[in-house]
């Protein structure tokens, strides 16, 4: 198994807060941070930096807007072995105000996110960030709706910043494997002459959250997100047990993520945080379109699958 | 959406009766077939034909021993828009007193389930059957246990034999994507040039089955399995509606599967028969190897994952 390079990040905060209002207790977010470093993960997304301007924080738990003291509140000392990243939304953080130089904080990494739609926004936030000496990647969500031409445009402009990778993002989980492959390798042609690297983000709508993650990992992918049991928007994400499963051995360990499962997902589960496939994700994954019908159906126990797929079609 | 020359069984009475011993409703089973119809599906497997000296027919449903007239008991007059099909597994049947000429029967299609020991007497099996006039597969199970010389090697034998195809089949939900598409490359290289297909039934401890059936597509294998929402032996199987959605068009309509998971699957799940991926199926399948500790966790609600994956790891 070829390790070399690779940076699992665990991004069960922020993907899986967008299901739970980012209200996860601080027990769960130190248990999740010491299963993190035993398991060999390179980073640990602590949710996003949103701004209070926009989001009301009596709305939303303090994962949503993480300042660097709520990090250091719940983890204690800084453990060398794993680096730290938040995301942040183009359009929906106060970056100048909000963000510290990386000398007084304990993140290492920004994730910027974006829309094609905003690319030169979060070009201006990548410039920014790293300017502040912090890592930064880019983060192009809804990709299964960009045209090859706009992700090379895209590519072709972040090359020139200062981000180390670009990411692969499927919100919408309408990725197959092929085309997984498809987008590594013309992402990988634009970043890799300009010494970028590629990221994927995988949801799993169609079930092919993982398969799509090791699609990306063989053609050179080597920013790998996961999160615990799969806890993201909607069908969730390329769980992280199987991905530290597949990868285990020297670097990597995955017995500290099924303990994770056990003690702390499932309880969760149980309790009432839903995602996970279904039929009502699988449709708009293969419909190729933004999972929020099924995530109402999903909650209200809408399960007239026929009903959903005629109304996603005609979008 | 290449679909020429695909043929998409339904296995559900079959592997989905591993999980509920065979026992299904008569309306059930004239739902699902009406469904599969509907659906455009090619070929609907109505369980096996098991011996009925070696299993005792009082703890079974009658699909374990699937006579013809039950078949033809529940579904009136056969449509001539599907075919169907019967197990058999090597050992297990008295093929050469259960089985009428295919003249007087409404069963199209044996397919002959063998581990890779015993395809000599799969191959008799083939034989017998084929010369009762019945279309024929070979199944090859827990083909992830097998080396490639073994593969080529039995290919090369069943090459001369009537099958008219032959499957891989990962029992053990072990393969990766990459691993489905050596196994279709190495099936089609052998068996092509005898005029013979290649058929894909995958299994989803590692929530690979979808994924594995398109990459086996992609390449040729001309056979799908699927089952109505997965249903099958431990983390179930491909799901039909998935790959019939992805099919979906000219010849496949995916409404009627979407009706047969909201009406009859996800009550029977509710009322307590168990399939579908969890965390003890990623270990067996990550191991490679059989389902069954992971169905005996599954029965008892054990989740002590560690332990589990350190039990399989010493196997």
């Amino acid at each position: 198994m070829n390790i070399d390079g690779i940076k699992v990040i665990d991004a069960t905060l922020r993907d899986g807060g967008l299901v739970n209002d980012f209200y996860f207790t601080d027990d769960f977010v130190r248990a999740l941070y010491q299963t993190n470093i035993a398991a060999g993960i390179d980073y640990m997304e602590f949710g996003y930096r949103a701004s209070k301007k926009q989001f009301d924080p009596d709305k939303f738990g303090k994962w949503k807007f993480t300042s660097d003291e709520d990090v250091l509140k719940v983890i204690g000392e800084k453990d060398p072995k794993m680096k730290l990243s938040i995301m942040v939304d183009v359009g929906r953080t106060d970056f100048k105000e909000d963000i510290a130089p990386r000398s007084s904080s304990p993140i290492d990494l920004f994730r910027v996110a974006t829309y094609m739609e905003t690319i030169p926004e979060a070009i201006e936030m990548i410039e920014y960030i790293s300017s502040l000496g912090y890592e930064t990647t880019c983060n192009i969500m809804a990709i299964s709706k960009c045209t090859d031409e706009q992700i090379a445009d895209a590519l072709y402009k972040l090359a020139q910043t200062p981000a180390l990778a670009v990411y692969i993002v499927d919100s919408y989980g309408a990725l197959y494997p092929k085309q997984a492959r498809k987008l590594t390798r013309l992402y990988h042609k634009i970043l890799s002459p300009a010494g970028k690297e590629v990221g994927m983000h995988a949801h799993n709508n169609q079930q092919c959250a993982f398969a799509n993650t090791l699609e990306a990992k063989d053609l050179g992918a080597k920013w790998l997100d996961g999160t615990a049991f799969g806890m993201g928007r909607g069908a969730g994400n390329c769980h992280s047990e199987a991905l530290i499963a597949y990868l285990n051995g020297k670097k990597y360990h995955v017995e500290p993520l099924l303990d994770l499962v056990e003690q702390w997902m499932l309880p969760m589960k149980e309790a009432g945080t839903e995602w996970g496939y279904n039929t009502s994700y699988l449709l708009t994954g293969l419909t190729n379109q933004h999972p929020r019908t099924a995530i109402a159906a999903t909650k209200s126990g809408d399960t007239k699958y026929t009903e959903q797929y005629k109304f996603l079609s005609y979008q």
